[in-house]
């Protein structure tokens, strides 16, 4: 199947290097970043993209637009990997929106269009008969979202629990070991580029509840949105209230936490045992589900990085290629 | 689809008892025990089972026999999780492979065939186009094989590790958290049920060791059994040894490694970091799945219970329904 890409920052260049190295029996025909694009029905030269974006910024050429991408035929799949905005989900939602229109299948890492519009664009590719597939949008490396809708067929998902912000829980971690404060643990962070210049979207809680959304829509077909999560961030939490939780055997975490019996969606700082599997260091996301029949289920990995959420990426282009491939 | 049960012990029960209170539309119209068995096509009533069961030691009538079962019409998919024998896998390996060869699928819980006879069994499958699937095999609530398979797609697996003896994982807890001897900490497990009166086939790692195996052979197409494993158990290590890892912030575990590119296959206690993710406590079981892409995944949860065991069968058999049904 022919794949267009859109986004060529970290995600889409893992992306490319992947499907450069792999076989998977995957055509990258197009690729596109905000400064221009790339058509080549043939299969484009994932090293020259990579050599163009490193001598002019953009991988492809200025006169084609992603939006041209989007709306020509050279592609089956779009991947949508452009960056965030928690706003208005755009450029992304327009993308989504016309390929899915366009009979396309998508695949995405971009939080945006699938916190602010899962119902409708579930909705539209289901009329469409086609795939809509989000693993990267949360926890990275973890196929979490796989494992909801495939890994436990026949239990109830009863609630959710995640460390989902390798940001908060690298900075919560330092603090915990080191007896930074807050401010010293943030500036650490963003010296070792595991937080941003402006560290808001993560350190309040938004990133987190953005993540909680998808879950929640995605489990329980619920049509919430980030004004429906109870938001905390982790930027008033002291030196003091860690040391606290240590003398009780426990560490504070930022937890996003969906229990649809208790109509609760929340993003807070909670305090967890020392031996409770959620309880991980670093920039590590662990995500722990509660089932009618398979009880608590944990799984933790890296939550961020070029490679592991590409991985994400790719497992979903995988799964659309074998049960698609040979549909017309 | 109809579904034929063989085993009525505490997987068996349990997934006569999720069958019996969700609608998963299966129909169970056959089960059996080593004492006697029932077919009702029009779908076998499950509190009668229960009842004759505990009244005559038999889910069924003397006079019907598992095997006459699996010979029968009266099933699509044989769910076979009578109890494990790791010399021969019987009866369970006969029922497994008449089942297949009458074109029926399998779903088991039985280490014993999948153990000793994956290659035959899964080129018999395939041969016929039926599926064979032994999710509840390994880590009990844990969907490791289904992840393995399915959820990883693009990922090559290059190692794994787990703690999945819940036994022995409950055994080394209780040392560490009580400075308990070997012996008082196996007496306490076998009081909580957690031991069985002859203790062999966990605390010396042939349980999992037989997990090993049936991992490796699905992750890597090997054709390994139980005689390539080097296998130690827990039963030689002291309060002594506990207490040094402990003082290193370490704790032991009973570990299964597979590393194929190190051609190790092995069981052993080892050492591990305190904040490693598959430290687990008590009779939790996790396992960490290494990837060249998606890095290192672990996924915790039950490895055993009625309920939490029989969810990994209810899996399997939902898999089957929604990849089979309609077929011939």
């Amino acid at each position: 199947m022919r794949v267009a890409l859109l986004g060529f920052g970290s995600v889409g260049q893992g992306v490319a290097k992947i499907l450069g190295e792999k076989d998977l029996d995957l055509t990258l025909t197009a690729v596109a970043d905000s400064k221009g694009g790339i058509i080549d029905p043939g299969g484009i030269s994932i090293p020259e993209a990579f050599s163009r974006k490193a001598k002019s910024g953009t991988c492809g050429r200025p006169k084609l637009s992603a939006l041209d991408i989007v709306n020509s035929d050279a592609y089956d799949i779009l991947v949508e990997v452009t960056p965030t905005h928690i706003d208005d989900g755009e450029p992304a939602l327009t993308h989504i929106r016309k390929a899915l229109a366009l009979h396309r299948h998508v695949v995405t890492s971009n939080k945006g269009p699938i916190a602010l519009a899962h119902r409708e664009l579930t909705d539209l590719a289901r009329r469409q008969g086609v795939a809509l597939r989000y693993e990267a949008t949360v926890c990275g490396a973890i196929p979490i979202i796989h494992t909801l809708q495939h890994g436990l067929l026949g239990n109830e998902v009863k609630a959710l629990f995640g460390v989902m912000n390798g940001t908060c829980n690298y900075i919560l971690t330092r603090m915990e070991d080191e007896g930074l404060t807050y401010d010293q643990a943030l500036g650490e962070a963003q010296e070792m580029g595991y937080a941003e210049k402006d560290p808001t979207y993560d350190v309040k809680g938004l990133d987190t509840a953005l993540k909680l959304v998808i879950l929640a829509n995605t489990v329980w077909g619920m049509d919430a949105g980030l004004k429906d999560v109870k938001v905390t961030g982790i930027d008033l939490i002291t030196p003091q209230a860690i040391q606290l939780a240590m003398d009780q055997e426990t560490a504070i975490r930022l937890i996003g936490e969906a229990i649809p019996s208790k109509d609760l969606l929340r993003v807070s700082p909670r305090i967890i045992p020392r031996n409770h599997p959620l309880l991980v260091e670093g920039t590590l996301n662990a995500l722990t589900v509660v089932t009618d029949l398979a009880g608590e289920l944990t799984f933790i990995g890296k939550g961020a990085g070029s490679v592991e959420t590409a991985s994400a990426v790719i497992g979903d282009l995988l799964f659309i290629r074998e049960r698609y491939a040979g549909r017309p």
